[in-house]
This record gives structure tokens, sequence and C-alpha cells, in this order.
């Protein structure tokens, strides 16, 4: 039987964030948020991490390409050199915490990697900084 | 259901240690410690990693800006520029390797995430360098 | 004589910015600063490189707890968690490239450190990602 | 009951590989493997994951010396400054992807781990950049 | 006046080498170069700095965006994913160590820059691993 | 003429420190080194830089894999996993701050690189952590 291999990619963008509960007055969401009630930007990392058998024919389990390029397609062109806030369509009526940013980019992932069954798509991992980390895994299977 | 959803806060902190068993005699620990029995220093790096459901209205699993202070009330205050062999009370009788770091660290900071029921401490890493890493998940549930 | 040494301190801060000429239409500023015309941000990294001469009875140039205490006081308690195009007091009419960026930080720091003489502010480096940093040496002696 | 810890050691190494299928043309290859059909090469980087109940009297699961000596043995002396394609008995016949690179190391080390009884092998990565790593976690249980 | 400002643009490339000089014998090559005789391979980066005079109506010294545009015609395009002793016209009789890649992609490097007079090309590192680099800051003024 | 080229290799080490002038009272220490007074430590990294004419047939300034050597007899078989206060005969009397390692590294370094005359000792960084670094030039020419 062939193992089973996990195989991550990591991309970079750029983007500006504001956390901010629209429903909340001001002071609630300073109080909630601190500093990052103010508007300001990160370099993010996302790493992405997909789960299949491995070939031995081509010792892949997908085309490390290929997940680049959905990467790119799914999620970089929609959010490099973006505001997160107000430039992106999947993520309208999202606060763009890092943890949400990991949800919602798995909801763009999944049906592309799904497509390419037996490979799923196993974990996605959103660094804001240093120090600063989200991480998600799906949905209970 | 609300995603569950893993955050991660990382921060360093600057210690000396020495690994010696003082049971054993000069001869033994510096078979089984090698130049680790003597009295050195480390740029320690901890990553604690907390598990919980997306609350959709803050973005959040728990504040990360908590989650650092928690770790900086418990940990760093105490092993900071510190010698761990001899200035910190809850290592006092521990050999300070990075797997005891892990779990004396885990046992700090179990029970204040507890308290922030339904988060739950899921991971301590403890970096000694950039060659070697511990990492702790807890007791069996 | 005593040795002339130079010691670098080095911060991060997460901003927001905008590439954009006012004086210029917007297919103008969009050739010329490309994606970087839409507001987004970074994780900025900064080094202050202080020379002058070491002290053998502190083994110290300057201290760089009052090293890193000014970078605080004069750059990131301006810039960290802000938009450097609207919220920063010392950059307004700048155009906050990294390059501008790194002379308007050397004209905050230059008169903090001219008053420790004899050292000398020597260098000042704004990392903007991984891949693009600017540096300035000051003003010719 | 001993608590269960994973410590993680990480090693560096530098060798030239080409991804080729000899049973395929070249413009197959060229098509499944892109710039990677170019002989070409990395610093790779491996961390290798033992899992075992921490023992009280040394503070260890076992001794990182040990993990860095058998890593060093049964894979470094076979495959740094080398061409994996041609020079690495063990890869004989194997495509230097990652992936089976994390496959073959395991196959490697395991039967080492093993005879360190109940340590046991939870984890090997490995990264051929920043951008791509291949992960394995061994066959079923 | 306007301050001279330095910048730098880095960019990594995967490539094989081997170190041997052809006037030699094998034990003379292996005596000189050691594990660098075999061909194995790196993840090389490469810093380019560039001087100039800081534009104020553009934020600029030369836009970073044709320096990396630049960095990929001249050098990235030849060397990534290639064999440095086999596949790249302006190495040819070239033995491929750090330090003659610093300097043969300055001489690629410097006319393109030198055709953005005012600015100059200032400096140029090539980092063979973590711990190994070279840089060249050009021919004697 | 044959162009001049620098190099440089990296290394680390870990050791404990603690800064204490031993003609001040305990308070002047703790006012002046504020946490640096309690002996805790570091993973170091130093970075010694060689500058020479470039051998066309070696393709070196000078053997890395010697610099490596002397790097290794002359500072971190005295400093690795040490007590920089109380082991190291080339510290003795001298206060351990990273400027002070910067020059009495250069001091034991410098005679060694002389006597490979044309080459000479350029620059050694002291790094102390990702925060702060020392570097030293040597004495004026």
């Amino acid at each position: 039987m062939a193992p089973i291999v996990l195989i991550t990619h990591r991309e970079e963008f750029a983007a500006a964030h504001q956390l901010c509960n629209p429903e909340l007055g001001d002071a609630e969401n300073r109080r909630l948020y601190g500093p990052c009630f103010t508007l300001h930007g990160h370099n993010y990392e996302i790493e992405v991490t997909v789960a299949g058998p491995l070939a031995r024919d081509t010792g892949m389990v997908m085309n490390l390409a290929d997940l680049a390029r959905l990467m790119k397609e799914e999620i970089l062109a929609q959010v490099d050199h973006k505001n997160l806030n107000t430039d992106v369509t999947f993520l309208e009526g999202v606060i763009p915490t890092a943890e949400n940013l990991a949800v919602a980019f798995w909801e763009r992932l999944a049906p592309r990697i799904e497509a390419l069954e037996p490979c799923r798509l196993h974990r996605i991992r959103v660094h804001e900084s240093r120090a600063n980390m989200a991480e998600y895994l799906g949905p209970p299977a």
C-alpha cells in the first residue's frame, strides 16, 4: 500500500487589516482588539498542507507546482497587496483575524483539493508575524 | 457548529542552565550529558498552542493578547534572564532539559487555560536552539 | 585608545502603507508603484547601528537598553500598528517608501544619539520584507 | 505514569538532484517536473521527531546527542555533498523528491529507533527550501 | 542635496555545483575542495545593493521592481534550477565558488545599473548556506 | 589585478554570562546592566569576515574550511557550552558584553589571519540574540 505523505507549500503576502466588529462601539472594539483596532498590516505567511498516497512512479502526492498555482489563484491573487477589510470579496463580513483567515482560506481551497481525490486538504497555517499564528485542520470528519 | 481552530503565540527568553543529576557522580553526569554538564545558556523559544471553537463575533478562539500575558506571568517572569538550575521556584528538583521544561510549562499554563473553557491547552514547544526542540501535548485525555 | 565598536538593535513593527504621489494621477501612480499603489501592509524590521569608543569599565559603547528605549520613543510609539500615510505626524507629506522611512527615522534619532557624544548614529536599515530593504548612513560628514 | 514527550533534532545537508522518471521520455518528464527535470540542488533541512516516555531521572526521552549521531550515520553520511540521483545506495531506483526522501529516511531510521524501545520514530520532515516541505509519519499502526 | 540611500533586493535560486580546477588532478582537487569536489547543490540567496540619491517626488533611489527584474533577467534566468558547472554561458571556465559567483554577477549587473546613472551598483552578496557567504563591492574606483 | 572579495563564515555557540563590574556594588551593577546582571545565557552567532584578492585558479580568497577551523580552534573550543565569566582564559577580567567579545575574538583571530597575508581580517559580528549585535572592524589602519 502506498505510504500516506504530507506536503506543504508556503507563500507570503503583504496586506493591511483592522480588527473591528461593526456591531460594537469604538470603546468596546478598542477594549477587545487593543492596537489591532487601528488599521495596520503584516507580511503574512501561509502554509498549506495536503495529505495523500505517495505515487511511486512520480514520487509525488500531488504536484507541488499545482499546489502553488491553486494557492495563487484562490488566495494570493485576492489578498496580496490588498486591504483585507475592504478589497476581498470572499472576506466580506468577516473580521480579518488570522483565525478567520485560516478558515476562509480552507473554504476556498478545500473544493479544489477534493477534486484531486484521493488527496485531501490537511492543514492551513496563517502566520501574522513571528509571534502569532492560527491553524485550521478542517471540520470534523 | 463553530470551527475548532488552533492559535499559537511564541515568546523568547534567555537563560543559563546545566544538565546534572545530583544523584550521580561527575563522571556519570559527563558521560550522560556531555558538554551540557557544564553551565551554559540559550535563547529559548516557546510556542504555546491553544485549541477552541472560533467565536465568529470576535474572530477569536481566545484573545492572543491574553495568551501572551499568561505566558509572561506564568513563565517568562520566572525564567527570563535567570539560571534555570537555581533561580526558578517551579523548577526546583527538575533537571532543566527542554523536555522537562515543556512539561513544567504545561503544568503552569494548563490550569490558567482550563479556566477559559471551552478553550484547552493543546501543545507546548520549547526550542533550545535551531537544532533541538521538545514538544508536549499533555497527559492522555 | 579605546576600540571603536558598532552596536545594533533591531525592532519590529506592523503598519499599513500605500505608495502614492498626490501630485500624479491614478494611472501614473499605478505605473510607478504597481501593486504598492494599493493600501497594504508589512511587518517592518528596523536595525539601528551606533558607533562609538568601547568603554572598558562598562564593556559598552552605549547601553543597548537605552538604544532600545530611544527607538521605542522616537519611532515605534509613532508607527507601530498605524497607517503610515495618515497617522504619523513626522511622516506628513512623505511617501512612505522604505527609503524615505530610513531617512525620516534617521532624522528622529540622530539628535538623540548626538546628545550621547562621542557616540554617533552610524546606519539605519528598514526591511519591508525578506526581499526588500533600504539603508541610510546619514548626510556626508 | 511518565509523560509522553516528543523531541526533534534538525540537521542540514547540501545535495544535487534531478527529478526524472527513466520510464518516461524527456517531453513527459519536462511536463511533469518542469524546471526540476534539470539537475540542480538544495540546502535540505531534515527534522526527525522521536516520541517516548520522559525519564524523570535523566530528563530525557532519548539522548538528543544519540539522535544526532544516528541521523549522521544513517542519513547525512550518505547524502551530504552528494548527487542524490547517482551517489546514494539506499536511493537507487528512487526519484529523489522530498516526499520519497522522507519515506526513505524513515526506513533507514525506524529500525535504529525501534531498538531503543519504548521510544518510537514519530515524524520526519524534509524541507527542500523555505517554500516546499514533505512530512512522513510512518505506516499505519 | 538629496540623501544618498542604499536599497537591497534579495532573490533565491536552487543550483548544483562542483568545485574542481580542471588543471589539477583528482587528489589535488580533493585536498583543496574537500567534500565540495563532489557534485552537490544549494539554495543560494543573492542580495544586490544599489546606491543613489533619493528622489523625493518618488521616494525611490531606483524602482525596486526594476531591480528585481534586472536580477531575474541577468542572473536568475541563467542559474536557477541549473548546474553551474555546465549550463551557464557566462560561467564557462569559472570555478563556481560563491566568491567567483559574486564577481561574475557583478559583471552582469554593473552595466545595467550604470545605465541608470546616477545610481551605481554598490554590493553583491552570495549566500551559499547559513554558514558561508561571499561579498563583492566592485573594482577600486 | 585580482578583485578584492570578502568572505564570511558563521558559527553558533551556547554560553552563559552575567554582566557585572566587580569594582561596582550590586545596586550600581543592577542600575547599569538591568536583568543582564543576573546570570543567564544565549545562543550566540559569530560572523567572521576576511578580505583578500580572489585567486582565479582556486576561486577562493582563503579556504572557507580553513576559516571555519581557525574559528573553532581560537574561539568555539574555548567558549561553546561554557560560562563566559569564569571558564575562558582569554576573557579573564573582561566583562562579557557582546562588544567586548567582538574585540576579544578579533585579538584571537587577527594574528592567525595575518599569517595568511595578503588576506586580512575585515569584520567580526557577535549576535547575542535577534535583537542585539556588536560589530568590530579592528584598530584604525
